[in-house]
């Protein structure tokens, strides 16, 4: 080793990557005494200017705050977000229509990404068996015997030998890389035809122009924005729509007509000129979903976060599932007793199969477009979801809360919703809930199945689509 | 341009890749006059002494034979093949059926892969305008400029600029890799569970050792053997079976006891001490299947072949597929007066949703084990395709006679094979067949829907599989 601690130390765990995946990992490996080192190929943030990157708004949920309460920063981090209790639906004529996202107090959270990510690294830095580099650019590495080679800026290199080696390098991982040249590796990468764009909201008299909250939505079959409450008191919205339709409108006054159609309680919030003008600034931006098995080669390496499972940002999980994989993988050293050899196999064995189930329930909610489902089939079925679980609190559980405010594992999710979908369609609930439910119980009896729309996420991509979610 | 030949040439064409496709490419090219250079990262098989690569043995069919009629070769190719009119499937007591592949005098044609690639090779050398480089190996290259670098085993470097860069260098394509990395561009790799070992069947008293115009088959739910001729009066027998089966047998003995128990009928004719020392020498092979979309970058770079559509070998399609793409980018030039900027995006259109339904297909005979699915199923269903063409021509074509000797394009035949199992299993059929299945009459009129089967070729990694093919 290039290092002298002056004392034994554990194994050497080289963290490839300081996002949020990287910097939380380093904390969760630093609290069990593994000699840490993170190498990011950008400079540090905390020092940087410009922060450049994925921007679309975080909403973390009881998956990703398990993980930072796991490292001791879960009152931090959530004293910085802001709550979401419920959706708030915009129709096209502007009414608009709450939905709780789950029981009384259960809320989501809208936390900048950007400051996450300095409050992770800079609680990873307080650990003395940590070091932090930056403007480390990979250069090469060997699983087999796990020396690195990194670059820096003024041409010199750094060469390390790690013990394991934890790629959290995002969606486009270059560790992945060496993973795509291994036989018996599966991989897949899909785009999808949406791209997304982002618009800033002010505030209105040093106030939030709208009820901060909530994440607004505005569903309009094959387009879509949000809205997610900022602490400056802006709002970031995201429109997500086709490609082809973003480059469909070429004028400001064509952004406008095309607002004023499908979002027109939005134009004197984001505002004429700043909608003109801020429409032009970047063209959509790209998604892709990818999913790859097994996570590990040999005893040495092992990929998490977006770099094993980037997942479409519909289901607001892509940042929990990473947090929960830095969970998930610390449990697996518990149970053998931190023996890489036997950790890595296991913690693909039992990963896998978790961070697919929530690739395609995120691809999923980016869905086939269907005569029923709109804003107001939406929300009715969101409201009989969740009138169902406080009827029946343990035997119907939405999907959505079993992803978002429990660790169920997402592939038992996927079946228990699966389940109690089949349960609701036979109409074993129909006596309990027709009362209630009055007029509906048509559509209680006979709801379209919408199980049976779920499509693998590699096949969704040639599909004209409809958005509803969050 | 590095070189010069004296006259204004047409643009210049490198294939990367010296292989079936690549080879193949080049007489195409060639023959339209441009000027064309093939880099191939290994020596010149006609010099080698031990050729590497892969060894399946191939079957050519009616699409592989077209596009080798279009640059004059299909009679030479074809007298080298040995032709198989039937598959010969083989029962675990060794009892022997023979399936016609289609009508009276319809065949596939059992071809050596090293000798059809040294003929092609040749083919190419014969155009003047056509150069082969051997041991060059792709170290950089633009897919904007067209500019291009190959290392030399001395050390030295080729630079070349190329007007179109044709990436036919197989399923691992170093082409492909920097498509990879472009945004918008999905990529699916799925290696499935089963590997393959290849083992020889000498000749018995300088004869074949079984009938030669046949394409032996031995289906045994999830394992299955076949065995293709070869000039030399060998049979290539090719034993597929789960990697982890693979791994059970770790002695001679136990080669036999599972040959006995699964293929008796092949232990004398492959011998039993060759049997034993050659399931040893190489471990189970993997193989994949590759989609992705779309197949150009700009309008300088197209990928073909294996590079852009790697299939599992259970349809006996890949070289054909592969050689068909010749055909349609051919084609596509002449629609389209050989504007590289329009060709290659509609190349992509027209070619994707064909390739990726033969790696559905060949995915597909690579199949869940269904009670139903046994050899006498098999062998009955197809008599049945058969017997149902036979009667009515033009309404009921068998999927196999489609895809093995039409060049009805592929995702078109899967479309038509939907409908016509429709019709069957609707029983329109009923009356006009009945008669003749006589006892038969209750599996047509209600046979197992094998359309709804088929699975997308990435879903099929975790399967449980029989395999019944060919």
């Amino acid at each position: 080793m290039e290092e002298s601690t002056g004392r034994p130390t554990k194994k050497k765990v080289v963290v490839v990557g300081g996002g949020l995946v990287g910097a939380l990992n380093a904390c969760f490996f630093a609290k069990r005494g593994f000699n840490v080192e993170v190498f990011e190929t950008r400079e540090d943030i905390r020092q940087a200017k410009v922060v450049k990157g994925r921007s679309i708004n975080l909403a973390l949920s009881h998956r990703g705050r398990q993980a930072l309460k796991q490292v001791g920063m879960e009152d931090k981090i959530v004293s910085q977000g802001i709550p979401m209790n419920s959706r708030m639906i915009h129709s096209p004529s502007g009414k608009q229509s709450a939905i709780p996202y789950g029981k009384k107090g259960q809320f989501i959270l809208s936390v900048d990404r950007a400051n996450l990510n300095k409050e992770l690294l800079t609680e990873a830095e307080t650990y003395p068996n940590t070091k932090l580099n930056f403007d480390h650019k990979l250069q090469d590495w060997s699983a087999e015997t796990g020396q690195m080679t990194f670059a820096r800026p003024d041409g010199s290199e750094k060469q390390i030998n790690a013990d394991l080696i934890v790629g959290c390098d995002g969606a486009f991982s270059a560790i992945r890389k060496q993973f795509l040249r291994r036989s018996r590796f599966n991989y897949s990468q899909t785009y999808i035809p949406h791209g997304y764009m982002e618009l800033t909201m002010p505030p209105i008299n040093g106030e939030f122009a709208m009820k901060p909250n909530y994440l607004h939505i505005w569903p309009r079959n094959t387009f879509m924005m949000i809205a997610l409450p900022n602490l400056d008191k802006t709002f970031t919205c995201t429109l997500f729509m086709p490609f082809d339709e973003f480059e469909k409108i070429t004028t400001g006054d064509e952004v406008i007509d095309f607002f004023q159609t499908y979002f027109p309680d939005a134009i004197p919030l984001i505002g004429v000129d700043a909608l003109k003008e801020d429409y032009f600034r970047l063209p959509g931006q790209a998604m892709v979903s990818i999913k790859c098995s097994p996570y590990h080669i040999g005893d040495k390496c092992v990929i998490m976060g977006d770099a094993a499972h980037a997942v479409v940002p519909f289901y607001g999980q892509g940042m929990n599932a990473g947090f929960e994989d830095c969970i998930v993988f610390g449990e697996v050293l518990d149970q053998l007793n931190e023996d890489f050899s036997a950790v890595l196999p296991e913690y693909s064995r039992v990963r896998v199969p978790d961070d697919h189930a929530i690739a395609d329930l995120a691809m999923y909610n980016y869905i086939e477009m269907r005569a029923h489902v709109n804003s107001k089939w939406f929300i009715f079925r969101k409201h009989v979801d969740n009138l169902l679980h406080v009827l029946m609190p343990k035997t119907i559980i939405p999907l959505y809360t079993m992803v978002t405010f429990t660790r169920t594992r997402y592939h038992e999710a996927v079946d228990r919703w699966h389940w109690q979908e089949k349960v609701i369609n036979r109409g074993l609930l129909f006596s309990a809930t027709g009362a209630v439910l009055g007029g509906s119980y048509l559509l209680i009896k006979n709801p379209p199945d919408i199980s049976k729309l779920i499509i693998p996420a590699e096949k969704m991509r040639d599909r004209l689509v409809v958005l509803w979610t969050h």
